[in-house]
Protein backbone atom coordinates (compact mmCIF):
# COMPACT_ATOMS: atom_id res chain seq x y z
CA UNK A 1 0.00 0.00 0.00
CA UNK A 2 1.27 2.99 -0.81
CA UNK A 3 0.54 4.72 2.69
CA UNK A 4 2.80 1.69 4.17
CA UNK A 5 5.61 2.85 1.43
CA UNK A 6 5.75 6.42 2.69
CA UNK A 7 5.38 5.49 6.65
CA UNK A 8 8.38 3.26 5.51
CA UNK A 9 9.98 6.46 3.93
CA UNK A 10 9.62 8.51 6.56
CA UNK A 11 11.26 6.25 8.95
CA UNK A 12 14.04 5.35 6.85
CA UNK A 13 14.56 8.44 5.25
CA UNK A 14 13.40 11.41 7.76
CA UNK A 15 10.47 12.69 7.24
CA UNK A 16 10.83 15.23 5.21
CA UNK A 17 8.33 16.03 2.40
CA UNK A 18 10.51 19.25 0.03
CA UNK A 19 7.75 21.26 -1.37
CA UNK A 20 8.60 22.33 -5.07
CA UNK A 21 6.03 25.15 -5.04
CA UNK A 22 8.53 26.37 -7.88
CA UNK A 23 8.25 30.19 -8.95
CA UNK A 24 9.88 32.08 -11.18
CA UNK A 25 12.00 34.54 -9.03
CA UNK A 26 13.07 31.57 -6.93
CA UNK A 27 15.44 30.48 -10.17
CA UNK A 28 19.62 31.13 -9.58
CA UNK A 29 20.40 33.91 -12.38
CA UNK A 30 22.16 31.37 -14.73
CA UNK A 31 19.00 29.58 -15.13
CA UNK A 32 16.82 32.80 -15.25
CA UNK A 33 19.02 34.12 -18.32
CA UNK A 34 19.22 30.91 -20.05
CA UNK A 35 17.29 31.37 -23.53
CA UNK A 36 15.05 28.36 -22.91
CA UNK A 37 11.14 28.47 -22.78
CA UNK A 38 10.10 29.04 -19.11
CA UNK A 39 8.92 25.26 -19.00
CA UNK A 40 12.27 23.87 -19.42
CA UNK A 41 13.24 26.45 -16.95
CA UNK A 42 10.70 25.48 -14.34
CA UNK A 43 11.62 21.70 -14.76
CA UNK A 44 15.83 22.04 -14.81
CA UNK A 45 15.38 23.64 -11.75
CA UNK A 46 13.10 21.04 -10.32
CA UNK A 47 15.07 18.71 -11.46
CA UNK A 48 17.91 20.31 -10.14
CA UNK A 49 16.78 20.13 -6.58
CA UNK A 50 15.37 16.58 -7.04
CA UNK A 51 18.48 15.26 -7.94
CA UNK A 52 20.42 16.45 -5.02
CA UNK A 53 17.88 15.96 -2.03
CA UNK A 54 16.04 12.40 -3.25
CA UNK A 55 18.30 10.30 -0.90
CA UNK A 56 17.74 12.35 2.09
CA UNK A 57 13.82 12.71 1.62
CA UNK A 58 10.57 10.72 2.37
CA UNK A 59 8.50 12.26 -0.56
CA UNK A 60 7.95 15.44 -2.43
CA UNK A 61 4.88 17.81 -2.88
CA UNK A 62 4.00 19.74 -5.74
CA UNK A 63 2.07 22.91 -5.72
CA UNK A 64 -0.06 23.19 -8.52
CA UNK A 65 -0.63 27.10 -8.39
CA UNK A 66 2.56 27.87 -8.96
CA UNK A 67 2.30 26.08 -12.65
CA UNK A 68 -0.91 26.85 -13.24
CA UNK A 69 -0.37 30.45 -12.51
CA UNK A 70 2.16 30.10 -15.90
CA UNK A 71 -0.83 28.35 -17.95
CA UNK A 72 -0.31 25.45 -20.39
CA UNK A 73 3.38 26.14 -20.39
CA UNK A 74 3.88 25.87 -16.45
CA UNK A 75 1.91 22.55 -16.62
CA UNK A 76 3.84 21.35 -19.00
CA UNK A 77 6.63 22.09 -16.37
CA UNK A 78 4.74 20.59 -13.84
CA UNK A 79 3.76 16.98 -15.77
CA UNK A 80 7.39 16.48 -16.73
CA UNK A 81 8.26 17.17 -12.22
CA UNK A 82 5.52 14.79 -11.43
CA UNK A 83 6.82 11.40 -13.97
CA UNK A 84 10.28 12.93 -12.99
CA UNK A 85 9.93 12.22 -8.96
CA UNK A 86 8.11 9.03 -9.88
CA UNK A 87 10.70 7.15 -12.48
CA UNK A 88 13.03 8.22 -9.97
CA UNK A 89 10.55 5.93 -6.99
CA UNK A 90 10.38 8.12 -5.31
CA UNK A 91 6.47 9.25 -3.78
CA UNK A 92 5.22 12.61 -4.94
CA UNK A 93 1.94 14.70 -3.61
CA UNK A 94 0.23 16.80 -5.61
CA UNK A 95 -0.83 19.71 -3.66
CA UNK A 96 -4.21 20.30 -5.57
CA UNK A 97 -6.51 20.90 -2.83
CA UNK A 98 -9.24 20.46 -5.12
CA UNK A 99 -12.68 20.01 -3.56
CA UNK A 100 -15.79 18.76 -5.31
CA UNK A 101 -18.44 16.32 -5.27
CA UNK A 102 -19.60 13.16 -7.45
CA UNK A 103 -19.38 13.07 -11.42
CA UNK A 104 -16.78 16.57 -11.26
CA UNK A 105 -14.64 14.86 -8.44
CA UNK A 106 -14.63 11.96 -10.64
CA UNK A 107 -12.93 13.88 -13.08
CA UNK A 108 -10.35 15.35 -10.73
CA UNK A 109 -9.59 11.70 -9.48
CA UNK A 110 -9.04 10.76 -13.40
CA UNK A 111 -6.52 13.96 -13.83
CA UNK A 112 -4.73 13.09 -10.83
CA UNK A 113 -4.59 9.60 -10.52
CA UNK A 114 -4.07 9.15 -13.98
CA UNK A 115 -2.65 10.33 -17.50
CA UNK A 116 -0.27 13.46 -17.60
CA UNK A 117 -1.05 14.72 -14.12
CA UNK A 118 -0.43 11.32 -12.13
CA UNK A 119 0.37 11.80 -8.83
CA UNK A 120 0.50 9.39 -5.63
CA UNK A 121 -1.31 11.22 -2.88
CA UNK A 122 -3.43 14.49 -3.98
CA UNK A 123 -4.44 16.75 -1.43
CA UNK A 124 -8.31 17.86 -1.13
CA UNK A 125 -10.83 19.65 0.24
CA UNK A 126 -13.82 18.46 2.34
CA UNK A 127 -15.70 21.27 2.89
CA UNK A 128 -18.65 19.33 0.54
CA UNK A 129 -18.87 16.27 2.95
CA UNK A 130 -17.80 12.81 2.32
CA UNK A 131 -19.08 13.09 -1.71
CA UNK A 132 -16.18 15.08 -1.86
CA UNK A 133 -13.96 11.99 -1.00
CA UNK A 134 -15.46 8.93 -1.90
CA UNK A 135 -15.37 9.89 -5.37
CA UNK A 136 -11.42 9.04 -4.92
CA UNK A 137 -12.15 5.77 -3.40
CA UNK A 138 -12.09 3.76 -6.70
CA UNK A 139 -8.33 4.83 -6.97
CA UNK A 140 -7.55 3.98 -2.97
CA UNK A 141 -8.95 0.71 -3.75
CA UNK A 142 -5.73 -0.46 -5.67
CA UNK A 143 -3.58 0.45 -2.76
CA UNK A 144 -1.59 2.16 -5.08
CA UNK A 145 -3.61 5.92 -4.50
CA UNK A 146 -3.93 7.96 -1.37
CA UNK A 147 -4.99 11.20 -0.47
CA UNK A 148 -4.68 13.93 2.62
CA UNK A 149 -7.73 15.68 3.26
CA UNK A 150 -7.37 19.44 5.23
CA UNK A 151 -8.36 18.71 8.66
CA UNK A 152 -6.80 22.31 10.07
CA UNK A 153 -5.02 24.63 8.51
CA UNK A 154 -2.43 27.10 9.87
CA UNK A 155 -3.38 29.93 8.78
CA UNK A 156 -4.64 32.75 10.45
CA UNK A 157 -7.74 33.52 9.35
CA UNK A 158 -8.81 29.19 9.94
CA UNK A 159 -10.58 30.41 12.97
CA UNK A 160 -12.97 32.10 10.43
CA UNK A 161 -14.65 28.34 10.49
CA UNK A 162 -12.55 25.95 11.54
CA UNK A 163 -12.60 26.93 15.31
CA UNK A 164 -16.08 27.62 15.66
CA UNK A 165 -17.67 25.37 18.01
CA UNK A 166 -20.03 22.67 16.63
CA UNK A 167 -21.60 20.97 20.30
CA UNK A 168 -18.62 21.25 22.42
CA UNK A 169 -15.52 21.00 20.11
CA UNK A 170 -14.47 23.25 17.36
CA UNK A 171 -15.27 22.39 13.91
CA UNK A 172 -11.91 20.83 13.24
CA UNK A 173 -11.73 18.51 15.75
CA UNK A 174 -15.50 17.32 14.45
CA UNK A 175 -13.81 17.35 10.56
CA UNK A 176 -10.91 15.63 11.43
CA UNK A 177 -12.92 12.81 13.48
CA UNK A 178 -15.16 12.05 10.42
CA UNK A 179 -11.66 11.87 7.84
CA UNK A 180 -9.99 9.25 10.03
CA UNK A 181 -13.61 7.21 10.21
CA UNK A 182 -13.89 7.31 6.71
CA UNK A 183 -9.96 6.46 6.40
CA UNK A 184 -10.89 2.82 7.92
CA UNK A 185 -12.24 1.07 4.74
CA UNK A 186 -8.46 1.71 3.64
CA UNK A 187 -6.15 0.78 6.56
CA UNK A 188 -1.97 -0.89 5.78
CA UNK A 189 0.17 -2.70 7.45
CA UNK A 190 1.70 0.35 9.16
CA UNK A 191 -2.01 0.80 10.70
CA UNK A 192 -2.85 3.95 8.70
CA UNK A 193 -4.92 4.55 6.18
CA UNK A 194 -4.93 6.19 2.68
CA UNK A 195 -7.28 8.65 3.92
CA UNK A 196 -4.43 11.25 5.31
CA UNK A 197 -4.88 14.60 7.07
CA UNK A 198 -3.14 18.22 6.92
CA UNK A 199 -2.74 19.64 9.79
CA UNK A 200 -0.72 22.61 10.86
CA UNK A 201 1.71 22.58 12.77
CA UNK A 202 0.89 27.00 14.38
CA UNK A 203 -0.71 25.00 17.14
CA UNK A 204 1.33 22.03 18.69
CA UNK A 205 -1.42 21.56 21.36
CA UNK A 206 -3.91 21.52 19.71
CA UNK A 207 -2.29 18.95 16.86
CA UNK A 208 -1.90 16.90 19.46
CA UNK A 209 -5.34 16.41 20.70
CA UNK A 210 -6.03 15.46 16.69
CA UNK A 211 -3.50 12.60 16.05
CA UNK A 212 -4.92 10.91 19.75
CA UNK A 213 -8.43 11.25 18.52
CA UNK A 214 -7.19 10.49 14.84
CA UNK A 215 -4.80 6.87 15.79
CA UNK A 216 -5.46 6.01 11.89
CA UNK A 217 -4.47 9.10 10.20
CA UNK A 218 -1.04 10.08 8.77
CA UNK A 219 -0.51 13.52 8.57
CA UNK A 220 0.77 15.83 6.03
CA UNK A 221 2.51 19.00 8.37
CA UNK A 222 2.90 22.30 5.84
CA UNK A 223 3.95 24.10 8.57
CA UNK A 224 7.94 23.68 8.78
CA UNK A 225 9.77 26.57 7.84
CA UNK A 226 8.52 29.54 6.10
CA UNK A 227 5.07 28.93 7.52
CA UNK A 228 6.47 28.17 11.25
CA UNK A 229 6.79 25.17 13.29
CA UNK A 230 10.46 24.22 14.95
CA UNK A 231 12.04 20.98 14.87
CA UNK A 232 11.27 19.94 18.38
CA UNK A 233 7.67 20.83 17.68
CA UNK A 234 7.64 17.86 15.02
CA UNK A 235 9.25 15.90 17.45
CA UNK A 236 7.04 15.74 19.67
CA UNK A 237 4.51 14.75 17.07
CA UNK A 238 6.78 11.63 15.76
CA UNK A 239 8.10 10.20 19.19
CA UNK A 240 5.62 7.52 19.53
CA UNK A 241 5.15 6.80 15.65
CA UNK A 242 6.40 8.06 12.39
CA UNK A 243 2.91 9.29 11.62
CA UNK A 244 3.93 12.69 9.42
CA UNK A 245 5.74 13.60 7.13
CA UNK A 246 6.55 17.65 7.31
CA UNK A 247 6.93 19.99 4.48
CA UNK A 248 9.01 22.65 4.00
CA UNK A 249 9.39 24.45 0.86
CA UNK A 250 10.70 28.22 1.11
CA UNK A 251 13.30 27.43 3.10
CA UNK A 252 14.46 24.50 0.88
CA UNK A 253 13.94 25.63 -2.47
CA UNK A 254 14.67 29.57 -2.15
CA UNK A 255 17.94 29.00 0.17
CA UNK A 256 20.31 29.60 -2.61
CA UNK A 257 19.07 33.05 -3.36
CA UNK A 258 21.83 35.43 -2.88
CA UNK A 259 23.90 32.81 -1.90
CA UNK A 260 24.93 30.58 -5.14
CA UNK A 261 23.04 31.87 -8.57
CA UNK A 262 25.17 29.36 -10.54
CA UNK A 263 24.67 25.27 -11.67
CA UNK A 264 25.67 24.08 -8.11
CA UNK A 265 22.78 26.01 -6.47
CA UNK A 266 21.05 22.72 -5.69
CA UNK A 267 24.24 22.13 -2.75
CA UNK A 268 22.06 24.59 -0.98
CA UNK A 269 19.12 23.24 -0.81
CA UNK A 270 20.63 19.75 -0.53
CA UNK A 271 22.48 21.77 2.79
CA UNK A 272 19.10 22.77 4.04
CA UNK A 273 17.38 19.68 3.89
CA UNK A 274 20.15 17.78 6.25
CA UNK A 275 19.60 20.94 8.46
CA UNK A 276 15.86 20.59 8.91
CA UNK A 277 16.27 16.93 9.07
CA UNK A 278 18.94 17.31 12.07
CA UNK A 279 16.46 19.55 13.58
CA UNK A 280 13.46 17.41 13.64
CA UNK A 281 15.68 13.58 14.31
CA UNK A 282 18.04 15.19 17.03
CA UNK A 283 14.89 15.46 19.66
CA UNK A 284 14.05 11.79 18.30
CA UNK A 285 17.47 10.09 19.51
CA UNK B 1 -18.43 46.66 -13.16
CA UNK B 2 -18.62 43.27 -14.18
CA UNK B 3 -21.23 41.76 -11.39
CA UNK B 4 -23.36 44.78 -12.98
CA UNK B 5 -22.54 43.49 -16.11
CA UNK B 6 -23.87 40.17 -15.37
CA UNK B 7 -26.76 41.59 -13.71
CA UNK B 8 -27.73 43.30 -16.60
CA UNK B 9 -27.48 40.09 -19.09
CA UNK B 10 -29.68 38.17 -16.83
CA UNK B 11 -32.31 40.98 -16.32
CA UNK B 12 -32.42 41.05 -20.18
CA UNK B 13 -31.50 37.57 -21.62
CA UNK B 14 -32.64 35.52 -18.81
CA UNK B 15 -30.54 34.43 -16.02
CA UNK B 16 -29.52 30.86 -17.60
CA UNK B 17 -25.67 30.13 -17.38
CA UNK B 18 -24.80 26.83 -19.80
CA UNK B 19 -22.21 24.58 -18.24
CA UNK B 20 -19.96 23.73 -20.26
CA UNK B 21 -18.96 20.66 -18.30
CA UNK B 22 -18.13 18.85 -21.61
CA UNK B 23 -16.90 15.06 -22.03
CA UNK B 24 -15.90 12.78 -24.74
CA UNK B 25 -19.08 10.64 -24.28
CA UNK B 26 -21.28 14.10 -24.66
CA UNK B 27 -19.89 13.87 -28.15
CA UNK B 28 -22.46 13.51 -30.71
CA UNK B 29 -20.95 10.94 -33.32
CA UNK B 30 -20.21 12.72 -36.02
CA UNK B 31 -17.57 14.23 -33.67
CA UNK B 32 -16.55 11.56 -32.11
CA UNK B 33 -15.59 10.02 -35.22
CA UNK B 34 -13.92 12.46 -37.05
CA UNK B 35 -10.17 12.02 -37.48
CA UNK B 36 -9.14 14.92 -34.95
CA UNK B 37 -7.58 15.24 -31.45
CA UNK B 38 -9.51 15.57 -28.71
CA UNK B 39 -8.41 19.19 -27.52
CA UNK B 40 -9.86 19.51 -31.74
CA UNK B 41 -12.82 17.94 -30.83
CA UNK B 42 -13.81 19.49 -27.48
CA UNK B 43 -13.48 22.84 -28.75
CA UNK B 44 -15.73 22.36 -31.73
CA UNK B 45 -18.08 21.04 -29.56
CA UNK B 46 -18.44 23.29 -27.20
CA UNK B 47 -18.05 26.07 -29.86
CA UNK B 48 -21.32 25.08 -31.61
CA UNK B 49 -23.22 25.05 -28.33
CA UNK B 50 -22.12 28.45 -27.76
CA UNK B 51 -22.43 29.73 -31.15
CA UNK B 52 -26.58 28.78 -30.68
CA UNK B 53 -27.07 30.02 -27.26
CA UNK B 54 -25.09 32.50 -26.57
CA UNK B 55 -28.15 35.36 -27.22
CA UNK B 56 -30.22 33.60 -25.17
CA UNK B 57 -27.86 33.71 -22.17
CA UNK B 58 -26.63 35.53 -19.47
CA UNK B 59 -23.06 33.38 -19.35
CA UNK B 60 -21.50 30.52 -19.28
CA UNK B 61 -19.71 28.56 -16.73
CA UNK B 62 -16.85 26.36 -17.57
CA UNK B 63 -16.13 23.01 -14.96
CA UNK B 64 -12.10 22.94 -15.01
CA UNK B 65 -12.16 18.84 -13.74
CA UNK B 66 -14.30 18.32 -16.94
CA UNK B 67 -10.64 19.47 -19.17
CA UNK B 68 -7.93 18.13 -16.65
CA UNK B 69 -9.19 15.00 -16.68
CA UNK B 70 -7.76 15.13 -20.12
CA UNK B 71 -4.26 16.23 -19.51
CA UNK B 72 -2.62 19.04 -21.37
CA UNK B 73 -4.88 18.47 -24.62
CA UNK B 74 -7.79 19.15 -22.09
CA UNK B 75 -6.54 22.28 -20.94
CA UNK B 76 -5.84 23.35 -24.12
CA UNK B 77 -9.50 23.19 -25.41
CA UNK B 78 -10.49 24.34 -22.23
CA UNK B 79 -8.37 28.11 -22.31
CA UNK B 80 -9.70 28.09 -26.08
CA UNK B 81 -13.51 27.91 -25.41
CA UNK B 82 -12.85 30.62 -22.22
CA UNK B 83 -11.41 32.42 -24.85
CA UNK B 84 -14.28 32.23 -27.66
CA UNK B 85 -16.77 33.20 -24.95
CA UNK B 86 -15.15 35.94 -23.83
CA UNK B 87 -14.17 37.44 -27.59
CA UNK B 88 -18.01 37.01 -28.40
CA UNK B 89 -18.59 39.50 -25.31
CA UNK B 90 -20.16 37.15 -22.96
CA UNK B 91 -19.01 36.84 -19.34
CA UNK B 92 -17.58 33.50 -18.49
CA UNK B 93 -17.25 31.28 -15.02
CA UNK B 94 -14.73 29.47 -14.13
CA UNK B 95 -16.33 26.58 -11.81
CA UNK B 96 -12.43 25.79 -10.04
CA UNK B 97 -13.53 26.14 -6.85
CA UNK B 98 -9.78 26.29 -5.50
CA UNK B 99 -9.54 27.32 -1.76
CA UNK B 100 -5.86 28.30 -0.89
CA UNK B 101 -4.20 30.99 0.76
CA UNK B 102 -1.89 33.83 0.79
CA UNK B 103 0.66 33.20 -1.84
CA UNK B 104 -0.64 30.27 -2.98
CA UNK B 105 -4.01 31.67 -3.52
CA UNK B 106 -2.42 34.30 -5.09
CA UNK B 107 -1.04 31.96 -8.02
CA UNK B 108 -4.33 30.51 -8.31
CA UNK B 109 -5.53 34.33 -9.13
CA UNK B 110 -2.86 34.66 -11.88
CA UNK B 111 -3.57 31.53 -13.39
CA UNK B 112 -7.31 32.49 -13.71
CA UNK B 113 -7.79 36.28 -13.89
CA UNK B 114 -4.98 36.53 -16.38
CA UNK B 115 -2.91 34.48 -18.50
CA UNK B 116 -4.03 31.80 -20.57
CA UNK B 117 -6.91 30.04 -18.44
CA UNK B 118 -8.23 34.08 -18.07
CA UNK B 119 -12.01 34.13 -16.75
CA UNK B 120 -14.50 36.64 -15.74
CA UNK B 121 -15.22 34.90 -12.87
CA UNK B 122 -13.82 32.25 -10.41
CA UNK B 123 -15.64 29.55 -8.01
CA UNK B 124 -13.60 29.59 -4.91
CA UNK B 125 -13.92 27.22 -1.37
CA UNK B 126 -13.95 28.83 1.90
CA UNK B 127 -13.11 26.17 4.22
CA UNK B 128 -9.65 27.75 4.74
CA UNK B 129 -11.39 31.46 5.95
CA UNK B 130 -10.92 34.82 4.58
CA UNK B 131 -7.28 34.26 3.91
CA UNK B 132 -8.87 32.03 1.04
CA UNK B 133 -10.68 34.66 -0.37
CA UNK B 134 -8.70 38.37 -0.03
CA UNK B 135 -5.62 37.13 -1.97
CA UNK B 136 -8.33 38.24 -5.01
CA UNK B 137 -9.36 41.03 -4.07
CA UNK B 138 -6.45 42.76 -6.16
CA UNK B 139 -8.29 41.70 -9.22
CA UNK B 140 -11.34 42.40 -7.97
CA UNK B 141 -10.08 46.07 -7.41
CA UNK B 142 -9.82 46.35 -11.18
CA UNK B 143 -13.61 46.35 -11.40
CA UNK B 144 -13.30 43.64 -13.84
CA UNK B 145 -13.23 40.30 -11.92
CA UNK B 146 -15.56 38.27 -9.15
CA UNK B 147 -15.48 35.64 -7.83
CA UNK B 148 -18.60 32.67 -6.53
CA UNK B 149 -17.56 31.23 -2.88
CA UNK B 150 -19.24 27.84 -1.87
CA UNK B 151 -21.59 28.80 1.34
CA UNK B 152 -24.41 26.10 0.55
CA UNK B 153 -23.69 22.80 -1.47
CA UNK B 154 -26.64 20.77 -2.78
CA UNK B 155 -25.24 17.40 -2.69
CA UNK B 156 -26.36 14.99 0.13
CA UNK B 157 -23.49 14.82 2.33
CA UNK B 158 -22.81 18.62 2.62
CA UNK B 159 -24.90 17.71 6.22
CA UNK B 160 -21.44 16.25 7.19
CA UNK B 161 -20.50 19.79 8.05
CA UNK B 162 -22.17 22.69 6.35
CA UNK B 163 -25.44 21.97 8.39
CA UNK B 164 -23.37 21.49 11.61
CA UNK B 165 -24.77 24.11 14.31
CA UNK B 166 -22.66 26.74 15.17
CA UNK B 167 -24.36 29.10 17.93
CA UNK B 168 -27.77 28.83 16.75
CA UNK B 169 -27.23 28.62 13.05
CA UNK B 170 -26.01 25.96 10.93
CA UNK B 171 -22.52 26.57 9.53
CA UNK B 172 -23.88 27.09 5.88
CA UNK B 173 -25.43 30.63 6.90
CA UNK B 174 -22.28 31.66 9.11
CA UNK B 175 -20.58 30.84 5.94
CA UNK B 176 -22.90 33.00 3.74
CA UNK B 177 -23.08 35.65 6.31
CA UNK B 178 -19.41 36.42 6.39
CA UNK B 179 -18.79 36.43 2.56
CA UNK B 180 -22.20 38.77 2.49
CA UNK B 181 -19.97 40.59 4.78
CA UNK B 182 -16.75 40.53 2.65
CA UNK B 183 -18.48 41.76 -0.17
CA UNK B 184 -19.23 44.30 1.18
CA UNK B 185 -16.22 46.51 0.16
CA UNK B 186 -16.57 45.92 -3.72
CA UNK B 187 -20.48 47.02 -4.48
CA UNK B 188 -21.75 47.62 -7.76
CA UNK B 189 -24.31 50.01 -8.84
CA UNK B 190 -26.98 46.89 -9.17
CA UNK B 191 -26.51 46.55 -5.22
CA UNK B 192 -24.42 43.29 -5.71
CA UNK B 193 -20.65 42.96 -4.38
CA UNK B 194 -18.33 41.10 -6.55
CA UNK B 195 -18.07 38.56 -4.05
CA UNK B 196 -20.89 36.43 -5.26
CA UNK B 197 -22.04 32.99 -3.35
CA UNK B 198 -22.87 29.26 -5.03
CA UNK B 199 -25.76 27.99 -2.92
CA UNK B 200 -27.95 24.79 -4.27
CA UNK B 201 -31.16 24.68 -4.90
CA UNK B 202 -31.96 21.20 -3.14
CA UNK B 203 -33.69 23.19 -0.31
CA UNK B 204 -35.56 26.11 -1.65
CA UNK B 205 -36.84 27.46 1.88
CA UNK B 206 -33.27 27.22 2.93
CA UNK B 207 -31.93 29.69 0.06
CA UNK B 208 -34.48 31.85 0.93
CA UNK B 209 -33.06 32.32 4.56
CA UNK B 210 -29.36 33.26 3.24
CA UNK B 211 -30.86 35.11 0.45
CA UNK B 212 -32.43 37.51 3.23
CA UNK B 213 -29.15 37.54 5.20
CA UNK B 214 -27.25 38.06 2.41
CA UNK B 215 -28.33 41.22 0.52
CA UNK B 216 -25.70 42.44 -1.38
CA UNK B 217 -24.58 38.83 -2.60
CA UNK B 218 -25.28 37.57 -6.16
CA UNK B 219 -25.76 33.95 -6.48
CA UNK B 220 -24.34 31.04 -8.99
CA UNK B 221 -27.44 28.42 -8.67
CA UNK B 222 -25.64 25.26 -9.37
CA UNK B 223 -29.19 23.06 -8.95
CA UNK B 224 -31.43 23.29 -12.05
CA UNK B 225 -32.07 20.25 -13.81
CA UNK B 226 -30.25 16.98 -13.47
CA UNK B 227 -29.13 18.14 -9.96
CA UNK B 228 -32.88 18.71 -9.37
CA UNK B 229 -34.77 22.36 -8.45
CA UNK B 230 -37.47 23.61 -10.50
CA UNK B 231 -37.99 26.67 -12.92
CA UNK B 232 -40.64 27.30 -9.84
CA UNK B 233 -38.31 27.17 -7.20
CA UNK B 234 -35.77 29.23 -8.96
CA UNK B 235 -38.44 32.27 -9.64
CA UNK B 236 -39.54 32.42 -6.14
CA UNK B 237 -35.86 33.59 -5.53
CA UNK B 238 -35.75 35.98 -8.62
CA UNK B 239 -39.13 37.42 -7.65
CA UNK B 240 -38.52 40.86 -6.25
CA UNK B 241 -34.77 41.20 -7.66
CA UNK B 242 -33.04 39.13 -10.26
CA UNK B 243 -30.13 38.17 -8.00
CA UNK B 244 -29.08 35.10 -9.48
CA UNK B 245 -27.81 32.97 -12.25
CA UNK B 246 -28.80 29.36 -12.85
CA UNK B 247 -26.89 26.64 -14.08
CA UNK B 248 -28.02 23.88 -16.67
CA UNK B 249 -25.36 21.53 -18.40
CA UNK B 250 -26.43 18.23 -18.78
CA UNK B 251 -29.92 19.40 -19.57
CA UNK B 252 -28.30 21.45 -22.37
CA UNK B 253 -24.96 20.03 -23.23
CA UNK B 254 -26.40 15.96 -23.07
CA UNK B 255 -29.44 16.25 -24.69
CA UNK B 256 -28.88 15.58 -28.18
CA UNK B 257 -27.79 12.16 -26.87
CA UNK B 258 -29.37 9.55 -28.94
CA UNK B 259 -31.85 12.70 -30.63
CA UNK B 260 -29.18 14.43 -33.20
CA UNK B 261 -25.89 12.60 -33.37
CA UNK B 262 -24.71 15.10 -36.49
CA UNK B 263 -23.96 18.52 -37.45
CA UNK B 264 -26.64 20.36 -36.47
CA UNK B 265 -27.10 18.34 -32.99
CA UNK B 266 -26.68 22.13 -31.30
CA UNK B 267 -30.27 22.91 -31.94
CA UNK B 268 -31.21 20.69 -29.43
CA UNK B 269 -29.04 22.25 -27.33
CA UNK B 270 -30.98 25.50 -28.08
CA UNK B 271 -34.52 24.36 -27.84
CA UNK B 272 -33.38 23.47 -23.82
CA UNK B 273 -32.04 26.69 -23.28
CA UNK B 274 -35.44 27.67 -24.56
CA UNK B 275 -37.18 25.71 -22.55
CA UNK B 276 -34.97 26.39 -19.26
CA UNK B 277 -36.01 30.26 -19.87
CA UNK B 278 -39.76 29.27 -20.20
CA UNK B 279 -39.55 27.51 -17.29
CA UNK B 280 -38.53 29.69 -15.12
CA UNK B 281 -39.74 33.16 -16.91
CA UNK B 282 -43.50 31.79 -16.60
CA UNK B 283 -43.53 32.55 -12.83
CA UNK B 284 -42.03 35.65 -13.16
CA UNK B 285 -44.46 37.55 -15.29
Amino acid sequence: MIIDRLYKEAKENGPICVGLDTRLEYLPEYLLNKDISNEEKLFEFNKKIIDKTFDLVACYKVQIACYEALGLEGLKAYQRTLKYIRNKGKIVIADIKRGDISSTAEMYAKAHFEGDFEADFITVNPYMGKDAISPYYKYLKTNKKGMFVLMRTSNKSSEDFQELEVGNEPLYMEVSKKIDEWGKDFLGESGFSLVGGVVGLTYPEEFLKIKNKCKNTFFLIPGYGAQGGTGKDVARILKEKMCAVVNSSRGIIKAHKGINEDKDFNEVSRQKVLEMKEDILQWLR
